[in-house]
This record gives structure tokens, sequence and C-alpha cells, in this order.
């Protein structure tokens, strides 16, 4: 295999000529495959049927601190399930509120106080500022970027490199603009790259200054304990690091158990300072009594600590693993070899993200879903859905079989290499 | 026994010192009696305890719809428990949302998204609205008031009736002020009077014409199936009603399951036309995947449909009926021969609300709470804990057994007694 770059017009027209003879036998093939989204297989929520046994009619529902689980009470979550949770984002128990089924609900909820209120070092709410941004480490979790549009948050792309996002320009921006109040955060696993953010990376986010008072951190560790290896990346403790700097009040901390027992049936957590927690508790003793007590005490009863959870995501690396490497072996046979697109290859997350060459992502995304396979849509990856070189394309590899993504990589591949020919033959003209 | 009013100033005098006595003797005894909220009681909760064993490992978690309930999806709820809730709520399926634990977190973001975004056929956010008020029935849910002083809009009493809230002056008001955008209600059984509205009431809802085109009525039919008598009061369906006038879009309807299955545990919805919804789900789409499907198909599996519900109910007034005899009983025989005090004896709901003589509420519950016995702070049912009155108290007769609650009436209607002594006396001086 020559690199595509180093082919000649006419070598590429060949190439394209019998790229497109088996595309056109991939569109015969009614294929009907899914990679758009990090949804878990049914043989990972197959893991989690035995928390369906740990409360019956006949247990009793108390919490360690003899309150009854099934009634009103406890805004912040059952002391047992704060304890779990605080061991997980390596906090204390009472820098922990347990939320409901959903981060991504807790993270919107923390953007609507913002705005409604402020922070508790904020000058005002954010609502009254004349303009708010953030900063976005692109490519990102659309999820994040949705929820800044809709509240009419100014987005600026920051970009990734291999130890996280490019903190000499996060520095820079932070620190001359006080309109920019907070920043996007996967540090481990990111989506969609699955790059951990590096112990340098993390230290500059607890040292830096930032003109807003009420800079804040989001960080969305969503994927803390989701490893894929023997040798998993390690992600330095954000609060412990701020802690010694005195920043500690810029850290929201946000994970759910979505992706370790039911996507939707989980329990989510956010963990911020005390001074933080105490803060945001006064606006939501108005917004609820408080969320599924007896969900918590069900995670807690199964999985026990933190070893328990361990343990339970090593089924789950068993199960993801090989998807990963599926994928991941496809891009490196097919692809590498032309020097058509780069790749991060994960050791945890759920995604593995791809940069082809400028302007051939859209184009990708498109050939895959006309032959059956639905991607990621190009663009997502960033915020306003533009990817300004329209270059990257998510995939996420653990819904389908590991068969299922053989033939969808397979397609992938295919597509990558057409619309890679298809680019540099338009470029010779 | 003699009404007080018609007492001479020296037989208050020996009154008194019989209450004293008796008051003092009841210090003694060292209570500690919670009146307070309302909670169930643990053996309300032992009925749903059976839901626990719905759902077990070996049990396949399918929708009725084909899809997994353990990942995600389906934002709006299951298709089983949106048809559930639109027999309980008289609605149809597509008009409804089924949320988390917490109706009053749908009543929450409700008002939030109104303040960020307006309802569908809002002329521009809320929070670009010079003022915002609302309609507020009084005595009312202090938890609704709560939500309305969080976010600065203005409260305006509306004085309760037998038959719901003082008509004349919601038309009047709705009328002519269009920074009037909406009325919390809680039509059936209402907290804390028990009051239901009657059909006039709502017929009138429906027809009345507002001043702001966006306004809404705030339905929090929490009560909709808690009745506790043979002759259980009935609602009139307002969505019905707003169809004949055209008016459907002002319908808000909410409800949850945590005074049926589990407080905190139990799963909420929201009703309204699907104009609405389509708008609210837009923002929604971007606030949580979903809510927990799981839980949904726990309580459809455990109570069927809405003779499963009224069967269950059923159960629960077995434990609830006794409990409201027991206070109504102790007003009738200590209270009523003396008329200081009035109250309505309701078919339902969770509470009994008591209006003394003016300006004796607080001394009330400041002498019960010296006694031993929590009651709900007075004032708490009306906007800024302001009852201009000072007259209403509300009882929560749920949680405590009936011996404690004999005796916590006993010790109540002493203190209601002897806060009207001290009133009718310093009236003499």
């Amino acid at each position: 295999m020559i690199p595509y770059q180093k082919m000649t017009k006419e070598e590429l027209l060949k190439e394209q000529a019998v790229l497109q003879s088996a595309y056109k036998e991939f569109q015969g093939r009614g294929l009907k495959l899914d990679m758009s989204r990090g949804k878990p297989a049914p043989n990972q929520l197959d893991l989690s049927m035995g928390m369906l046994d740990v409360l019956t009619s006949q247990d009793v529902l108390a919490c360690e601190d003899g309150l009854d689980a099934r009634n009103y009470g406890l805004l912040d979550g059952i002391p047992e399930a704060k304890e779990l949770y605080a061991e997980i984002l390596e906090v204390s128990p009472d820098e922990v509120i347990i939320g409901g089924n959903s981060s991504l609900n807790m993270m919107y909820d923390t953007i609507v106080r913002a705005m409604q209120f402020g922070f508790v070092d904020s000058p005002r709410p954010w609502k009254d500022e004349k303009t708010v941004k953030c900063l976005c480490p692109v490519p990102g979790y659309d999820r994040h970027f949705a929820i800044s549009e809709l509240f009419g948050i100014e987005m600026i792309n920051v970009p990734m490199t291999p130890a996280g996002p490019d903190m000499d320009l996060v520095e820079k921006l932070a620190a001359e603009d006080e309109s920019i109040k907070f920043i996007w955060c996967v540090p481990m696993y990111s989506n969609p790259q699955g790059i951990t953010y590096s112990d340098e990376t993390v230290a500059r986010f607890a040292s830096m200054k930032t003109a807003a008072p009420d800079f804040k951190i989001i960080w969305d560790n969503a994927y803390c304990v989701h490893h894929l290896t023997d040798t998993p990346d390690r992600l330095m403790n954000l609060m412990d690091a701020c802690k010694k700097q005195g920043t500690e009040d810029r850290v929201f901390i946000f994970a759910s158990m979505s992706k370790i027992s039911f996507p939707g049936a989980g329990i989510a957590a956010m963990a911020a300072t005390k001074h933080n927690l105490d803060f945001v508790k006064q606006q939501m003793s108005i917004q609820t009594i408080g969320f599924d007590k007896i969900k918590q005490l069900r995670h807690v009863k199964y999985f026990k600590n933190i070893d328990g959870v361990k343990a339970h995501m090593q089924k789950h690396r068993e199960i993801l693993e090989p998807k990963f490497n599926a994928v991941l072996k496809k891009l490196d046979e097919e692809i590498k070899p032309l020097e058509i697109a780069e790749w991060h290859a994960p050791n945890g997350g759920y995604f593995i993200s791809l940069d082809t060459m400028d302007g051939c992502a859209k184009r990708v995304v498109g050939l895959c879903k006309e032959a059956g396979a639905v991607m990621t849509g190009a663009g997502a990856t960033y915020p306003y859905g533009k990817d300004p070189q329209d270059r990257n394309i998510r995939i996420a590899p653990t819904y389908p079989s590991v068969s299922e993504l053989d033939q969808a990589m397979e397609l992938f591949c295919l597509c990558v290499r057409l619309a890679s020919v298809e680019k540099l033959l338009s470029e010779m003209n």
C-alpha cells in the first residue's frame, strides 16, 4: 500500500474505481449498523441485572444513619452513596451531592443556576453579565456544547493536544477575558478522543489565573473507572491540586453510573467544595425534596465499595476491549499505511476519534450512511456543529457486536479511503 | 362548654388558669411529636414493598414497544407509563411526559424554562419581562410559593373559598394585568385545606380572559387519587373544559407517585397539549437523555392500570382515614363548641387546615413546640411566609400513629384554647 499523497493521478483514479466498485457492493448488502452513540451493549447491561435482586420486599430499607430510604428526606443523598462516590471521585463525602439518574442533567442544572443566581463567588447572576463565554476543548462532547448554545453562552474552541487542552491558550484566554466563565472538560478518556489530561495540564488548571472571579472548571469525569487495558491512564486529582493553590472553588466534578450500571437508571453525582455546595443546596432545596434514595441504596448494596465498582468495570472491559481492538485493528490495517487519517488508541472510555484529511469528514459520514452505517454526525464534536476543518469523526464501538463492527469498520475504512481519493483528485484539477 | 367570646373576663381568667396548669402538665411529659410535613407513615410504605419484587434479574426489561428499558432513550417516558398516567390525569398519552421522581422538580423546571425561554405562546422569555407576577390561592402549598420567591416572581394572594379560589378576583386580576403569568393550584383536596375546586370554578378557569397571552394554570393534581371516604370528591377535567373553549394551551398538570408508592422513589408526570410539550421537549432534550425507565416499568408492572392504583389507594385510605378522624374528632369535641376556630373536613388529601381567631396562629404553633409537638410553621401556607391574619395552621396527620395523634391533638387543642383566651383577655385590657 502506497500513501495516497504519493500516488499519481492515474494511480488515484485506478484506486477510486476499485473503491467505488467495493462501495457499490456494500450498498447492495442492506446493512443496518449504528456506531453513532455511546450506548452500552445489551450484554453489558446484563452484568448489572443482579442489582435488581439486592433489595426485595423482605429487606429493611434503612440507610446507615437509620433513615428510611423509602420516605422523604436527604436532599444530597444517603450517606453510604456519598461515601462510595467520594471514593470514586477522590474527594471527601461532604464534597458530594448525589443526584438523579443523569450527570448531564446535573451539569445542565449547574449552568441554569449559574445563569439565574451565579455561583457562590459570582459578582452577579450570569444572566446579568453582558456576555458569558466558555472554553470548549475540541473535539469534545456535543451535549456539553448544546447546553452552552441553549443558554446563549458563546463558545471558544481550544484545540486538544495529546496531553489535554492547549493550556497555553486556556491560560491566555482565561487570564485576559473576564467574560470567560468556565471550561467544559472530559479529563479522562476524553469524549471523543480518549485522551487523559497529563499531570502538568491538571496542575496548570489548578494554578492558572482567571480574569473572572467565579471561573469554573466543569470536570465531567464520565469515564473515571472505564479502563480498557492492563495499563490504564491515571488522572491527577484536580481538587487536591487546586486546594494546594487555594483555587478549589473553581472545581465542579461530575460523574454517573450510566455506563457502570444502567443508562438512565444509574445514579449521578456532583462534587465541589462545601463552600460551593452549601450555596447550591440553598437553591436545590427549592427544586426538590430529594432524589431516589432506594436506587442509591440499591447501588451501594450491589457494588459495596470502590473495589466492587472496579471488579464490575473489569467485566465491562472484557466485553468492550475486543470491540475497541477490532476498530483499531481495521484502522491500522486499512488506513494507517495510506497516511490519510490520524487517531489515538485510548486506554479507556467509550470512543475512538479519527481525523481525516481536511474537508473529508462530512463526506465520509455521508458515504457510510448511504451504505447503511450510521456514524455520529460530522461536526457534532465541535461547538455549533461546525468542525472548521471538517475532519473529525467520532466512532462509538460499544453497542454493535464484534462481527457487526468488523463489517461497519470495513465500510468505514472504505469510505475514508474513497473520500480521501476524491479530495486528492479534486485538488489536482 | 360556653363559646369563649361569650365569657366574662372572670370566666376567661379562670379558664386560662385551668389551661395553663394542663399545659404545664403536658410540658412535663417530654413529648416528641411531629405533625409538620405530609410524610406517609412507615406502614403506608410497607404497602408498596411488593414493587421491589416485580422486576428481578430473571426478567426481560423490555417496554411494550420493544425498547430495552435498561438502555438510553425515550426522553418522555416509556409508552406504558404514559398510558397509566394518561388514565390517572384523564388526558391522552401523547399529552404526558414522565419525569424523574419529583413533580416539584418538574414544576420548578417548568418555571425555569419559562424564565429562560418562555412558553410556546410567550412573546418573550419571562426573564425579559419587566415584572412577572403569579396568583397564589391562600392558604396554599409553601413549596410552590418558594419557587416563585426564588425567581423573584411577585405573588398575589387570592383567598380560597369552599369552592376553590375566589374566581371573581382571579378573573379580574388575570384580565387586567398582563404581567400576571400563572396561578398555582392544588385543585383536588387542596394543600392545606382539603378543598376540591367546584365544576363552576374549573369551568371559569377554562373560559376566563387573560391579559397575558401565555397565561398558565399550574394544576398540581397531587392528590387526585388520594380519597379518604366513601363519598370522594370529583374534580372536573380542566383539559377537556379548556379544549371546549380553545384555551387548552394554558393547562399544565402535574402529579407524582410519591404518596402512592414511595416518596422520592416514585415517578412524576406532567401533562399539557402536544403544542406545549413539543416546545418543552426541545429544551428537555438538551437537559437529559431521559429519566429512569426501569423504575417506570416497575411501577407499571406493579399497578398495571388505574384500577390497580385505585385498589392500592384504598389500602392507604385504611391507614389514613382513622388518623384524619382522630384529628377531626378532637377538633369537634374540644374546639367547635368554643367557636374559636374553623376548618374543613376533607374527603381526601394529606392535610387538615385550621383557622384560629386572627392573630393566634403563631402563638399556637409556638406553644405546641414548647411542649414537644412540631407543627408546620405558622405563615408557611402563605407567600413570603406571611399570613396577614396570622390565623392559618396546617395539620399533617399522616406520619404519627393514632395514639400519638391523640396526644398531639390533645395538646394542640389546648394550645388553641390557651392562645384564644389570651387574645380575648388582651382585647379586654
